[in-house]
């Protein structure tokens, strides 16, 4: 771990905002949440924050997001991808912390297994309290991410199990988008994109016309978004 | 400044890729170039590296990465962006060094105006030498990241004047992307996305036709890069 700040050195924390789609408590209809921590020491004592700790000398960065992750609030990811560093002088009233900030999107069976202790608690993204440091700003940015990359880049699939059907996807696009999303157009450009694949099986017991089931292919995509 | 590193602290450093289009040395072509520094101390004395420095309590991040690229090349830049983080625990061989890496891109002028100092040399992008640290490798992502923009982004006006020909902009998106460009096609499409704007004028002095000239409209694009 880091020791206490002494002068005027710089110190690194490294936090990530965690995305999943459960219901809306009020309309009933899938939109995004993500899990806070309440913080229980100086700075901003009793607010919520992101998940998050400062950057110890024998982790890689990414290490860092997941172990603090895991520790604060018992999630694991799939798809980790560092968002941002935020550095301004004065985001953190007593000392200077820069932190490298990652995002992360997980299935409703990998939140299902989260901690929901007393000091972690879930929240409609778009409707958070006021949070610690300039945490508000990150969440927003971060929301502003999602929103444009799940336009251009095959990440939908990052919220659902492994093998889903076209309706289902469209729905997470859907969620995140806040918006409806015409049923043919989008299984006609989902199609073309060829960022999925049908695994030759289909949904089995409910329906005498039971949907396909896709998985995402990773060979699909060439976007560089990390080194 | 930041102190000497004593223990098992991180300390932070913010470091900048300049690319500027200048001729190949053997082809005449236009072609990314960038600046390098060549250390005066270890580790990796006398090796080049990206120009940056240590970031300073007092200093935000892009001002930290203004400041250092021009005290080491003289440069300004109107187009300045975070580019990403990089901390693997061993990519220094001393300390614990995470590197915020901001990437720019430089006019003709901007760059003419750089110092080329004994410490100081531009390279052809894509066959620097070895360079200290993983130098390397964030110059290698940030040629696919700019590779990867140009094709989504209009960002191909931050290497030109602030009035171009459409001629002058597909020179651009060729010699960043290092193929030749259908005229009639580069042209329609430039149109269509509307991120230029005809200034009302035309180049002046050479031709009994002359081409018209354009300006970048900022209001066309809604590309949240930055928070």
């Amino acid at each position: 771990m880091q020791s206490t700040q002494i002068d005027q050195r710089v110190s690194l924390a490294v936090s990530t905002v965690v995305f999943a789609l459960r219901p809306h408590p009020r309309t009933g209809h899938d939109t995004l949440w993500l899990p806070l921590v309440r913080r229980i020491r100086e700075p901003y004592e009793g607010a919520w924050a992101l998940p998050g700790g400062p950057l110890e000398s024998d982790e890689d960065l990414a290490a860092s997001a997941r172990n603090t992750l895991e520790r604060t609030t018992g999630l694991t990811t799939n798809y980790l991808e560092q968002l941002y560093s935020f550095g301004e002088v004065d985001r953190s009233p007593a000392d200077r912390v820069v932190s490298i900030v990652y995002w992360a999107l997980v299935r409703p069976d990998e939140a299902a297994r989260a901690v929901d202790g007393e000091n972690v608690e879930w929240f409609v993204a778009d409707e958070v309290p006021e949070l610690a440091f300039d945490h508000n700003r990150i969440v927003e940015y971060a929301l502003g991410r999602l929103r444009a990359k799940i336009t251009y880049s095959p990440i939908a699939h990052a919220f659902l199990n492994p093998e889903f059907t076209l309706a289902e996807l469209r729905e997470v696009h859907e969620a995140v988008l806040r918006k409806p999303l015409d049923p043919a157009n989008f299984r006609r450009q989902v199609l073309a994109s060829n960022t999925v694949v049908p695994t030759g099986t289909c949904v089995t017991g409910t329906s005498h016309r039971p949907p396909a089931l896709y998985r995402f292919d990773p060979a699909s995509t060439t976007t560089r978004e990390r080194p």
